[in-house]
């Protein structure tokens, strides 16, 4: 790590720079989630990219660097994922089943995990300066379920007594820890059975003859 | 990796070769879980266990045989605590929240993570030839609170609509999950909620007046 050499704001870079800068990070992305970040070596990323050495020391000048800007990379898309009109904010149980389906169908969910989590887990007890970039990526993400939450208690599709931060934490432990589950068992079994008792769990909550049409949760 | 260069068997080691292989592998243990696989190398190895070069490779000729032997100890340790008549085999709910209760009070669970967690979520992606060794810990892990669940049935505290393999899979990977959402948010409340309606949820096929004393389910 050399921490005087500081990689250039995206925002300063000419308009192929920063085409450049993206081709570099989507491939940065690509290789790390696939092989890791321990694995994922400036060669590899040269050659994927189709960049010369110095370019690459030009966008991102230390490893760490590299690795914050991919943190950015895929906190973004996860981020964009969730708050696309598909889930309507998560503001009934039928969205919640959609992203279970979404995570449960998806390939690479036991090959290579959730692409936010495998990352974080495998350098969150590194010396690496990114703990306050990740605590904020899991905190939005979070959130959006917490909001859901919220919104389906306000339109009187959950009861008052469920815990949105609760339900929220549990949903996103459900999915982080299934997603690590499944890639040790090359299984997607333990994320599709993690993510449905969770989501049968708010279904506990559901108040009768709501929360989007579906059949009313036990407690209905 | 030398492929060639095997590690020697513990049981044809002599009494004071295996003491000496359990003293590197505790130091080796304890440095992985602090600072991670990748940050952890031979020389801080041989201090920490006051052992030579030598010794090191005698015992453990490759990273992968070392890396190995750290998720057997791991392995043996979780499952034996889980084993332990403290939990009486998880047949009630009130054990459940015992052990809960443990790791959310444990100071090292937000700092590094579950002990065998952490380092599966950090060299799954590797080259490392770990993963039957994961899966097999894992799965042992699962069916501690499978047969439990399923024990609880047995005698009359849990409803038959419950799925023990389902609820299982929602324990260990609301912990696994939780685990990674306070080491990253520096903070046990992640792992805290997302056990507590893990558990919350068992509670719900709870039969009235049973489940270890505890109040009934919102079901029951």
């Amino acid at each position: 790590m050399e921490a005087t050499s500081e990689a250039p704001a995206p925002q300063k870079l000419t308009s192929k720079g920063q085409a450049t800068r993206a081709r570099i990070l989507e491939h940065a992305a690509e290789l790390i989630y696939t092989h890791g970040v321990h694995a994922t070596n400036n060669e590899q990323l040269r050659r994927a990219a189709g960049i010369s050495g110095s370019q690459l020391n030009h966008y991102f000048p230390t490893k760490e660097s590299l690795v914050l800007a991919v943190i950015e990379w895929q906190a973004e898309r996860v981020l964009t994922f969730h708050r696309s009109e598909r889930f309507t904010h998560f503001d009934s149980l039928g969205s919640l089943r959609d992203w279970a389906d979404h995570y449960i169908a998806y390939e690479r969910s036991h090959q290579a995990g959730c692409s936010l989590g495998s990352l974080a887990a495998e350098i969150i007890k590194t010396d690496l300066d990114v703990r306050t970039e990740l605590a904020n990526a899991f905190q939005q993400w979070r959130n959006i379920f917490r909001d859901g939450l919220e919104r389906m208690q306000r339109l009187g599709r959950l009861s008052a007594e469920a815990d949105p931060t609760r339900l929220a934490h549990l949903l996103l432990s459900a999915f982080q820890g299934g997603m690590l589950l499944a890639q040790v068992a090359g299984d997607i079994a333990p994320l599709k059975d993690a993510l449905q008792a969770a989501i049968d769990h708010v279904r506990t909550f559901a108040v009768s003859g709501e929360a989007g049409g579906l059949v009313p949760g036990r407690a209905g």
